[in-house]
């Protein structure tokens, strides 16, 4: 069968918690907490499966869990959204990234791809026939190159893809970043999409600065996110898109015939849960204290640490410790000092080496030290 | 936004079920059940919710359900399929098609659909730039027409779409469709794609035929089917691919950057629940009894009856009663009488007028009898 896409294989989130499995790693490699969601959360979900919400959920996604979102968006954006029209339920944000990116980008489109990201946004933009234009960010903390993006607009520019904050570096888009972009795509038809899957991680009092917020912006944009990460609660699949109805119409149209519609005894339960606000402002406290944690575990170390500004993500550079690539690096962790990680340069189309590997620090303290101390062993 | 799906709205299934609340009729459109799914499934997704089992499921599924559904094919069909490299879990049976087509469909590749058909089949055909080809199902039982599908083969053919038991008509595939098929295909190397939802729903004695149960056509089949139709959980959206190593990889590429992966409680909930095989083998006469109940409380109604083989839904002919179109109808039925039904013309891309409504039986007895009473009445 000839291939669509001679450049995939299996994700690198699949390859590395298999290898950890297999070599007993302690798995700082794929994205999720190693610790249990809110038991009310689980007490929830068996309430509402129990109560008999078992068939098809809307395909727009359960009312109270679109109305729920509504609310959370209007209170920490200040963005108003109408859960008839504009915002939509998806199984998880990569359902909601694949049918954004379906609904507008067409063959030879270009869409412009900050990179090192997300690995599902250049396969559906190839997958549509479009043509994915990359533009790095800078190091050491990977900040936008304005210049470069500005460079890399053309008259096909039919989408930006962004993320704030960044998986895999935690950069955290600001306040000028944002009215740069706004600029830049003032007087075009370029549409923004926008992942904030972890726009309940961002640390050191940085507001995270949903795209939302940007008049200017989101009148053009798709906004995804999910509740996998806030709620730990990854192997549920819940996400949703936010965008301006004729937007949404068209999101919807596609979203209807990839998956129809979301768990809904899942849809039922979040709604609910999402009623106290707390259970997902006080994420960013939660998890800066796990990256000051881990962070301080190894300071003194070998490795290279800027702390990171959002995520559950933790970037180390190992250029003092090792010359080999990120790949053959990551695959030694697991096997010789029993740690899983993720190399960056998977995330580049180009496979650029930045001498850095991703470490998830969503996990119990004890993991953390116990891993601490094995990469504190290096060199 | 220029629309990629000028003919797409929102699917017939939303449209009837919301017109059937705002009118407080009775819903025999959209295809679920009316009545729970049994109470120890939803004991064992609260077992597995509970111990922890929420965070990603591997990419290709639970390794318990994907043997699990290894196991029931061959013990069913006498069909080998190897869990680790030729079984998938999706989130759905809708998701396992578009992922399937868009595995194989390229930019001006036909595809041979037979109609009336699912309406996700085209828009997935035309969103990977594919053109399908119509063949109209023969009134009335709804039977392939061989010689029609022979004349549609070209050298562009790249797949057949096909449905058994079948949504709408609930026509079941004979030995002799299977062997035309067959040969049909021989030397060619069109691809088979077998949507087997109702895989347990063949009444009157009729086996399912299932694809996988025939070599030649299996080695070159994407066979799918889904969990919510078989344990009345059509909210739960799960669903699998059976199809051979290579086609299976590339498969898997795509429904990685779909939904990546599928509920994960829920995933190990039904593998338990399988070990049980009663629990699927047993739906048939169950809902054999249902059509039987509702036929029966039909007989000597104007309508006309061709008992449905298979499937959850019932075509009535209502040629004595209107003259009117079926869409026109079906909104009638729900303002004046009371009942919802789909108007089986949208199936078609001509909106052909087989002047036939579907009625969907999966409804305990007490809505089945005052569904029944109210289309009495007529003309
Ligand atoms: C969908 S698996 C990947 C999880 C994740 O977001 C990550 O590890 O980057
Ligand atoms: C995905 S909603 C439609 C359910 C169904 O299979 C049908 O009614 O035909």
């Amino acid at each position: 069968l000839r291939t669509k896409l001679p450049q995939v294989g299996t994700t690198i989130f699949s390859v590395m918690s298999a290898l950890a499995a297999q070599y007993e790693a302690i798995n700082l490699s794929q994205g999720f907490p190693n610790f249990p969601c809110d038991a009310y959360l689980l007490e929830l979900l068996n309430k509402y499966a129990r109560s008999g919400q078992n068939q098809y959920a809307h395909t727009f996604g359960v009312p109270a869990l679109r109305q729920a979102i509504a609310q959370m968006v209007a209170t920490q954006y200040a963005a108003i959204y109408n859960p008839d029209t504009e915002i939509t339920i998806t199984s998880g944000a990569t359902e909601a990234l694949y049918a954004a990116i379906t609904a507008i980008v067409r063959p030879t489109d270009e869409v412009i791809v900050l990179e090192p990201c997300y690995d599902s946004y250049v396969p559906a933009i190839e997958l549509n026939g479009g043509k994915p234009v990359f533009v790095a960010l800078q190091a050491p903390d990977f900040r936008p190159d304005w210049a470069q993006i500005r460079a890399a607009i053309t008259p096909k520019t039919r989408a930006i893809i962004l993320n704030t904050p960044h998986n895999p570096t935690g950069y955290v888009w600001t306040p000028s970043d944002m009215d740069t972009l706004a600029a830049l795509v003032a007087d075009t038809d370029i549409i923004i999409i926008s992942d904030e899957v972890y726009e309940f991680m961002s640390f050191d009092e940085r507001p995270h600065l949903s795209v939302s917020r940007y008049e200017a912006l989101r009148e053009r944009a798709f906004i995804v996110s999910s509740f996998g990460k806030t709620f730990h609660t990854t192997g549920w699949k819940v996400g949703y898109c936010l965008a301006p109805e004729a937007f949404s119409a068209e999101f919807r149209k596609i979203h209807q015939y990839l998956t129809f519609s979301t768990h809904t005894p899942t849809q039922y339960a979040i709604a609910e849960y999402m009623q106290e606000p707390t259970r997902y402002t006080q994420l960013a406290s939660f998890y800066q204290q796990k990256r000051d944690k881990f962070v301080g575990l190894l300071q003194g170390s070998a490795f290279g640490i800027i702390p990171t500004q959002g995520t559950y993500f933790q970037l180390l550079n190992y250029e003092k410790i090792s010359q080999e690539s990120d790949t053959v690096l990551a695959e030694k962790f697991v096997k010789e000092i029993g740690v899983a990680a993720i190399p960056v340069s998977v995330f580049y189309h180009n496979k650029q080496q930045d001498k850095v590997l991703r470490f998830c620090f969503a996990k119990d303290d004890e993991t953390l030290e116990k891993a601490a101390e094995r990469l504190r062993q290096l060199p």
